[in-house]
This record gives C-alpha cells, sequence and structure tokens, in this order.
C-alpha cells in the first residue's frame, strides 16, 4: 500500500511564524501523499477578545456559543488555514485547505452532555475518505481546520488531535498511514522538564504502568489516549514528537512510537 | 457540451441573512455543475472596527494592508465562505469553499500602480481549469472567496466580478458557460430607480449609446465591462440581475442578457 503521513500541529507552532515556517518548509518536503491537520492557538483568543466575544473554557475546553464560532471559523478555517496553504504552494507544495464542512469531509453532530453546554461543538459521525482520497491522487495535499458540520447548516468547532485520529482511521484501508502527533515536547517523558529522558517506544502495558506511577504528565494523557485509539482503529503507525523535528518523525527516528 | 453556471453574488446578499437563506435555496436547485463567488460585504468593514484596522477607500477600492488582508482572510475565506457551504449542505448541495491559493486554483499578482499603493490587492494570472474540472466531475459544487495567491507565500484580496469573469473564461473551452452577476436590481435599467425599465438584452453598441446619453448609473459601468469582456473571451451566456430572481436568471427569464 502507498504510504500516508497524517501530520497535527496545535498552537505552539502556529503562533510563532518561525516555527510555522520552518515546520512548513519540513511538511513541504515529505514525500508522497500528506495531511496536516492544525488546531487553534492563540489568536482565536485575541480576535475574541479584540471583538469583545468573552472566552469561557470548562476543563481545558473552549466553549462556543454563536459568537465564538464565528471568531473560530474566521481565525481556524480563514486566517490559520489559507496563510498555511499560501505558504505552503510558495514551498511547491500544493495544498488545498478545508473544513469538515467542505465536500462534507467530516460531519459529526453537536455534542450533548448531561450538565455541561458546550455550545456548537462536534462528535464526530464519519470521513468522506472517498474525497480525500480524490484529491490526494490529484497529488494535493489536504490541510484541515478543527471545523466539522451537521450536515444542517451549522458548523462545529472540533478537536484537532480528534479529527486527526478520525481521518487517520477512515485511510488506513486505502494506505499504510503514519500518524504523526507534534508538540513541543521530544516525545513521551519519563521527566516533563527533560527532553533527554524520553521514552521511544510505548505500549499499552506500559503507559498504564507510569500512568500508575504518577509518572505521565497530566497534559500527556489524552494525548496519549487519542494515539493509543488510532492504533486500535488499525492506524499502522502513530508516533508523537517535537514538530521542530518533523523530518526525523517521519522516518522514525525521533519521538515516541505508539504500539498496541 | 455540458452546462456549467457560474454565479456571482455580492454583499447585498451576504449580508442580509434572509436573502442569503433564500438565494441559497435558489442555487441549490440548479441542475449540474455549478460555481458560486462571492464577495464581501459590510462584515470585514466591521470586524476592522471591532479589531481597530483602520480601512481607507480609494475610488470604491479597499486598500488592502496586511492588517486589512488579514481581516478579509478571516471574513471571506473563513466565516462568509465555510457558512454559505455548510449552509448549501444541509440544503442537499455538496460544495467545497476555496481561496485561489487552495490547489493553486488562482494565481495573480501583486497590483502595481504608478501613484496608488493598493496594498495585497491581486491581478489574475492563470485560473487552474483541471482543478475545477476534477471537483465539478466529482458532483461537488464550488464556492470561491475572493482571494488569491502570488506563489510566493501571499494571499492577495481579489475583486470576485473579476474572478468570476477569469473563471468563466477558463472554462468555457471544456463547458457551455452561463456567467451571471446578481446584483439588487432588476438587471440594466433606463431608470436606475424603476426595475420596470429593465433592457431585456445589451450589445456593446446600444451600451455605448446608453453610456454616451448617460441613461447608465456610474456603479454600472464596471460591471457591464466585466460582463462584455467575458463575452468578448467567448464565454456564452453573460446575464446581470437580481439575486432573489436566481432560478429565473438561469432559465434566462429574468434579468439582462449580454450580447457581443
Amino acid at each position: 500500500m502507498e504510504k500516508l503521513f497524517i501530520v497535527k500541529i496545535g498552537g505552539h507552532v502556529i503562533d510563532d511564524e518561525s516555527k510555522l515556517n520552518s515546520f512548513l518548509n519540513s511538511f513541504a518536503k515529505i514525500e508522497g501523499r500528506k495531511i496536516l491537520i492544525h488546531g487553534g492557538g492563540k489568536m482565536a483568543t485575541r480576535v475574541a477578545e479584540a471583538m469583545n466575544v468573552p472566552q469561557e473554557m470548562i476543563e481545558g475546553r473552549r466553549i462556543t456559543n454563536a459568537e465564538t464560532l464565528k471568531v473560530v471559523t474566521m481565525v481556524y478555517a480563514g486566517y490559520i488555514n489559507k496563510n498555511i496553504v499560501a505558504k505552503l504552494q510558495s514551498r511547491q507544495c500544493n495544498s488545498i485547505g478545508l473544513t469538515g464542512a467542505d465536500a462534507n469531509l467530516i460531519s459529526a453532530q453537536k455534542r450533548i452532555h448531561p450538565s455541561i453546554e458546550y455550545g456548537f461543538v462536534g462528535d464526530i459521525d464519519s470521513v468522506n475518505s472517498d474525497f480525500i482520497k480524490t484529491i490526494l491522487e490529484n497529488n494535493t495535499s489536504i490541510v484541515v481546520a478543527p471545523l466539522t458540520h451537521d450536515g444542517q447548516g451549522s458548523l462545529l468547532n472540533t478537536n484537532a488531535d480528534t479529527i486527526a485520529q478520525e481521518i487517520a482511521k477512515a485511510m488506513c484501508p486505502d494506505f499504510d498511514v503514519s500518524l504523526i502527533y507534534c508538540f513541543e515536547k521530544e516525545g513521551l517523558l519519563m521527566d516533563a522538564n527533560d527532553d533527554q529522558t524520553i521514552i521511544t517506544q510505548v505500549d499499552k502495558n506500559k503507559f498504564a504502568d507510569l500512568k500508575a506511577k504518577g509518572i505521565i504528565a497530566a497534559g500527556m494523557i489524552p494525548k496519549m489516549d487519542n494515539a493509543f485509539a488510532a492504533r486500535d482503529a488499525g492506524v499502522q503507525q502513530v508516533r508523537i514528537g517535537n514538530a521542530e523535528r518533523l523530518g526525523d518523525l517521519v522516518e522514525g527516528k525521533a519521538g515516541t512510537g505508539i504500539s498496541e
């Protein structure tokens, strides 16, 4: 099967122009099929403040009322997504920027929670893998903004890590998929403050053991859960590591590899 | 040849939710291949004001400095484009929202003017008709935001009427193209304040004559010039009329038809 690299970047790369440029240099150099999923970053918060849209976070999640949805649609699907695409074009990496609404790429439903009103937040139902295949086979990379839609006219703010996982799962019957989660650390660390303590390979048992011993930083747990879920669903390779070392991550020479 | 409808809407439709919904109902009902090009509307000005980005207009054109480019990218490519796509999806019209940077759809260069510094404003070089064809043949309509790119990493603010004309020209070797410019009047009028005075068909000689007699409203002249340029370049049908009557415009039963 043909290789497909699915790379997720978060706000720490997006918010830093020089890190973003250097990351995009590496992304453009990946040979073959590739998809980039980007998160939001601080710009949404800045634009919301400038527009007097108060922001509410519950357990690290942005509550997305109608006004906030407007802001994140502008920032994620507009500013961030299109600037990444324009920058990739200048690096001879032909690409197209999409949300889940475009070509019905990712359909979702509004999250219903017994006690928290998340607002316009989406839980993914399905990924249009046929369309993704059509675009990739047209030698065009895809840049995905973290928005989905409900099929009833509403966009929905959706976690970028989850989008990456769902796209990877949907594509693995057709491609040999490598899912790479980029963040600001070298990988899963024994000591969160020391990049030298990287664990190069981790499976569920080892992770459960490390978690039980209180070694895993709290912020890492949802990331790792997402990574294991992707492996469980058949994604061939899952790796987590530093966005600044994308070239090495692609070759399996950096970061933490995730085993079942 | 297969029919292709290329429809342009401006701010008066975009700024009015109920007009937009009704327009999109009609657009979704057009059978066969179709492309929608949208302009900006007042929202860019409102967002710019909220974000304290001063707006400068010269001869009706927005001067696009770096901060204004950020605003129009957010509003045109983000908010307006993605909401139109989500609304079309809910109307069973599968569609994809693109700027000129996506898939290198429209490459342009920054306008150089001897005396006016327009900023990040693009003059179109070429349209990627192959990619448009690929998407249309995938039974997906295209929604185009008025932004192009320079191939060097910059997005460029670009006139939506001109984008519509250039796409129409690029597609007419492959399709039987109908280019429809929608606005708030019934068409070209003998009396700008009386929709009953519509001219149902106009050619260049008649238009020159009406212009010489001072009958044409000043704001109509660039619109008509664009329409004639499209006909000159081989676009099979060009029509100008009221967005509220899209169904009739598509059938040639409303608006003003443009002859060579």
